[in-house]
């Protein structure tokens, strides 16, 4: 057998780094382009958007916007079984997302200090949808379901049209049921721009969403330069699978394709303990490819993919938390007694008849997902990030009695005096 | 009597914006300089940072690492009441912040989907504790109690040496009581990028928290563009006082000074529905500066500092909400009457007897904010900063027998055939 993926042997940990590293975005290159994007967007507004949708999409439109009818229409124009399906999605994600609310309850830290979290929801939010080769109403679901809960007052939502002027209208379909109700008809670094600027046709936001191309990453990463929100720096997207001895290869096989298609540089890992699979899997990845419309992509995306195998789980695990995979699928009949071993990870798929796929459209889970490493420092997109939590605190006079004198201290000994004042003025205004 | 603060009556919503800026920093200017910071530190390690603390903070060093000893034994070295008071506010803090550990719970979205968030430390983290005139311990608090809650694994802290060449005995009782055993002698920028890259003394991280002049805040977004996380890009301290009639004038203007003593760069505003109690706040202020230590740098913030007074309450409550203050105080018999129509703050301080410096030191809540108008999008530092939560999923059998047909109808009109497949190897399965 000829092997697909590069295969690695109890690699030591001192190449694990080299084994973690993914493909690094040429900022300064993009951030040039993308400077000059903004720059023509604030000068030039809805022009300067129309004329780059001629030039890059090819699509010379009359108006940037639908209209809400369009929208609420949308469903009627869809096959029954998909709009059903995207129903099914819509319950799923709303349900899971909607147990993310937290309750606000006051703690008294001590007495008559009282502290407590509210949250509230980001005024003013955009949503990126990409268009291209497919209609992402997916993406739409998982960004416009919680801001639909959170309650965020203005989402925008910015998709490139179609040849035809037109957006999908699964887009559509799945952004009337989120109540989302300003699209617009623009893509690519202006569609970023347009939001974090605004123009007289799209207001500006506090924070963007949403995946894309790497102009699109470069644009969401100066947003930020000026002061606009993002949810996450995006990169290309990635699986690892874990399989132990009672892996089932077709099944691994299949999980590693279904990341592979999604582009060349799609990242693809299998670790597994035990050797044996490892070909199975192998086998399997080459028989499933053959006959896989996206085949190209995919077999290019394997190219660069590895096999990794360690003698020792724990050793497995140490390697997979520090690679942090986007997607982390454990492929076992006993996958629950490694999620206590999970400490770097976007989003976990255990057991046989857990694929990526479900996450990706319909278990109720997000899939905007920290790549590139992220997942040791960030979570994925949920209710959390199209709100703040606002910290609150009232202190009773017998509070403030009990507690001001240690303030006074602390105070006094970084020498801000004016601190301890405005504790003392109050003390003695309680005396006398 | 002269008015000490400027004064706008009724400002109409157009001139708000002008009203809510606040300073740029010069990025592009301070980028290079951070740059070469980075460069010397990559390429020198603890040897550039020696010399740079020699050059910058006038101390020679042999070693920029502390003895564990040394952390434990600082409790020896400080007054009674100030180490009474730091357990006081480590107390509180740790308090409120443990509330903030979130149960995990799983929801069945659809029968046989289970989906649930865990919890899970950022496993190294740094935190940079500034030196120069004052010794932050409060700081230290703020930051390593919801590390030590979370349960990193690794906690760094850097502070610039004194000129003796120790380090404040308060700030490291403070990392003491919160388990901080790694403590480094090194500030600036040159701290920030040991911390970011990892040096022979210095571990890297993958989080850097803490506040610091413009070279750190430089450092920290360099730091971001390298992969490594920030809890918030800082800016100038602010505190926005809203007084209604019963408003106490005394006790507003103390509070005004207490943040107006931060810096010449403090933002200082005053929003009110009382016109009278605007000029009473004002010969106050002129009293309570007089004997002032810091006198020179309060009177230079507040020569920049607003009074804004709204005849009517919810436009009053529009504008504080565009302006997004990071320390709110209301001064009102009535406070919590008006907690509904807050939108965006970074803490809130209610009633007559809760001064900003209360929740500075020791009520329990965070200090390390959002700044310049990032209340808008952001919260301040949480246990949240700390972790990440991963979501995960498990179907069974039966569910993906339900689920799996919806994903396949999506994937296909997605064009990604492979996510459809990866759900019929497994439904096939079934059935044979």
């Amino acid at each position: 057998m000829s092997r697909t993926l590069s295969f690695y042997e109890n690699p030591p940990p001192d190449r694990w780094k080299e084994l973690c590293l993914r493909p690094v975005m040429n900022h300064q290159a993009l951030e040039e382009i993308v400077r000059e994007v903004f720059r023509q967007v604030k000068n030039n507004g809805d022009e300067a958007l129309v004329r780059f949708t001629q030039e890059f999409d090819g699509v010379g439109l009359n108006s940037l916007s639908l209209h809400e009818e369009e929208i609420l229409q949308a469903g009627s124009h869809l096959q029954a079984d998909l709009k059903a399906s995207i129903d099914a999605a819509y319950h799923n994600i709303f349900t899971f997302h909607q147990t993310q609310i937290e309750k606000s309850s006051i703690t008294e830290t001590s007495e008559g200090v009282f502290c407590w979290r509210e949250s509230r929801a980001i005024e003013r939010v955009g949503l990126y949808i990409p268009g291209g080769s497919a209609p992402l109403f997916s993406t739409v679901l998982m960004l416009a379901i919680p801001a639909q809960i959170a309650g965020c007052e203005e989402v925008i939502l910015c998709t490139p049209p179609l040849k035809d002027g037109t957006v999908h209208p699964g887009i559509l379909y799945a952004a009337s049921l989120c109540s989302v109700k300003k699209i617009f008809k623009v893509g690519g670094a202006q569609a970023i721009a347009a939001m974090a600027i605004g123009t007289n046709s799209i207001p500006s936001v506090y924070k963007l969403f949403g995946p894309g191309n790497q102009y699109v990453t470069a644009a969401k990463l100066h947003a930020m330069g000026i002061g606009v929100g993002i949810d996450l720096p995006a990169g290309p997207s990635e699986v690892l699978v874990f399989a132990d001895d009672t892996g089932i290869p077709d099944f691994v096989a299949a999980d590693l394709l279904s990341q592979a298609e999604h582009g060349e540089d799609s990242q693809v890992l299998l670790v597994t303990t035990d050797k044996h699979l490892a070909g199975k899997v192998e086998n399997s990845l080459a028989r499933q490819l053959e006959n896989l419309p996206r085949k190209n992509i995919a077999a290019a995306a394997l190219k660069h993919s590895k096999v990794v195998f360690f003698e020792n789980v724990d050793s497995a695990f140490s390697f997979i938390n520090q690679y942090a995979p986007e997607h982390f699928i454990i492929s076992s009949d006993h996958a629950n007694n490694y999620i206590k071993k999970i400490r770097n990870a976007g989003s976990v798929f255990l057991g046989h008849y857990t694929p990526e796929s479900a996450g990706d459209y319909a278990s109720g889970t997000n899939h905007t997902l920290p790549t590139g490493g992220y997942a040791r420092t960030y979570s994925g997109v949920s209710l959390d990030s199209f709100i703040k939590k606002i910290t609150f605190q009232e202190i009773s006079p017998g509070g403030l009695h009990t507690l001001g004198p240690h303030v006074v201290n602390m105070a006094r000994a970084e020498h801000l005096e004016a601190h301890a004042r405005a504790v003392e003025v109050r003390l003695k205004g309680m005396i006398s």
